[in-house]
């Protein structure tokens, strides 16, 4: 299955200022699409660390998708940093100056200049109504820190990835953890390849741990979630969706 | 000033079925008691990847937190983890083993001993009225994923760490970002040593962006703070806090 890596970039989060909602967004959204995220990173604004990671990440995963760090100011360093990543130099694109002067009706300021220059060779992507596109290198697609403008580009690129939807079902259990661990245990002796979730809550009345239950293969998970549903005692299910 | 990284353990995270309060919460706290934190990473339940981070940030920070992978069933892998992280075995804690059995009144289960299974060598705090302590092993710490939890212990230890607090300003701007980039690039030339920070908001009506001061040193801040408020058109602020 195609894999992804999210790297989040900004001292903001690292200092607890504004919670990040971009990554948590992504993750879903490439569930449902049947991409597997193998790993979230959070890192400061710091040139060489981004460019460290971001070549780390896209020699690790079919797709990188980062966030933030793309804007006029001296603490948005993305671009610089994927162009550093691959080796490349940053450099002014036509495109995106004449965009702007054209949605401001007059010549780009030295900061808004910044926001055009881009890594060399990068692919523009347009972005439904936004005037600045997707800017993409090798896998790498470079998205906006701002959650709206996130989620629009995302949207809008959303069907260039396409794996195998996992599917999901879930079964609350009236019971501790360490009462079921043995049958899970055993479960999972009987199907490998499902991917079994076991989440304690604290707070809940009707149920004390939720159970997930996880395949690509229908008639696979089914077959799971029957055998499960035979071990665990009666009294113990609180529901099933 | 002590760094520190933290490390987020659990599929379900990369799966976007849960949504990560905890990393949000640990930045928050540990830039109060003045804490770098240098980055968050996500990682699933795989033993490997577990221990090749804890050894990484363990090397790399001052202070290492893991968050989820500690339980009784087969995806909490956590332990084992940071065990073989530095080379370490696992190996039964009989303080642990007897808790659990004084707490349920009778001899724990295989699937409750796995909880007492901790890293041979390593530390035990107890939390507050939590009959399972905070493991330290080496610079990292290890925590539920249950934010309940996580809470509860790192309050509990809260105490051991300190470094000097950074203080913050916050000057919100009725100005688009690249209309103030040069008054900013041109006060970080003159106070090199501040943390500023510069975020559009979408949707604001009274202001288009949030620019944050920090620094660690309050004469510092304020004349910083100071030379902004005198570069900015007086007509551009929306309030400072």
């Amino acid at each position: 299955m195609p894999s992804a890596g999210i790297l989040v970039i900004g001292n903001e989060i690292l200092s607890g200022k504004i919670t990040d909602t971009n990554s948590p967004y992504l993750c879903r959204e490439l569930r449902g699409l049947g991409i597997d995220v193998a790993r979230i990173l959070t890192i400061p604004d710091e040139l060489a660390v981004i460019a460290n990671e971001v070549r780390a990440l896209s020699d690790g995963y079919d797709h990188v998708f980062t966030s933030g760090g793309i804007g006029p100011t001296h603490d948005d360093l993305t671009m610089e940093g994927v162009a550093q990543a691959f080796g490349r130099a940053v450099a002014k694109s036509g495109t995106i100056a004449a965009r702007i002067e054209r949605a401001q009706g007059h010549a780009p300021n030295a900061s808004q200049l910044k926001m055009a220059m881009i890594p060399k060779g990068a692919q523009l992507i347009d972005a439904g109504d936004l005037w600045f596109p997707v800017v993409v290198v090798e896998n790498v697609h470079i998205f906006p820190g701002i959650p709206e403008l996130l989620r629009k580009k995302f949207e809008s690129i959303r069907g260039r990835f396409r794996g195998v939807p996992v599917l999901l079902k879930r079964v609350f259990v009236k019971r501790r953890e360490s009462d079921i661990a043995e049958i899970l245990n055993a479960l999972l002796g009987e199907f490998p390849e499902l991917m079994l979730g076991s989440y304690p809550k604290i707070g809940e009345e009707a149920f004390h741990v939720l159970l997930t239950l996880e395949s690509r293969d229908a008639g696979y998970l089914q077959r799971a979630l029957d055998a499960l549903l035979r071990e665990l005692p009666a009294d113990a299910i609180h529901r099933v969706e």
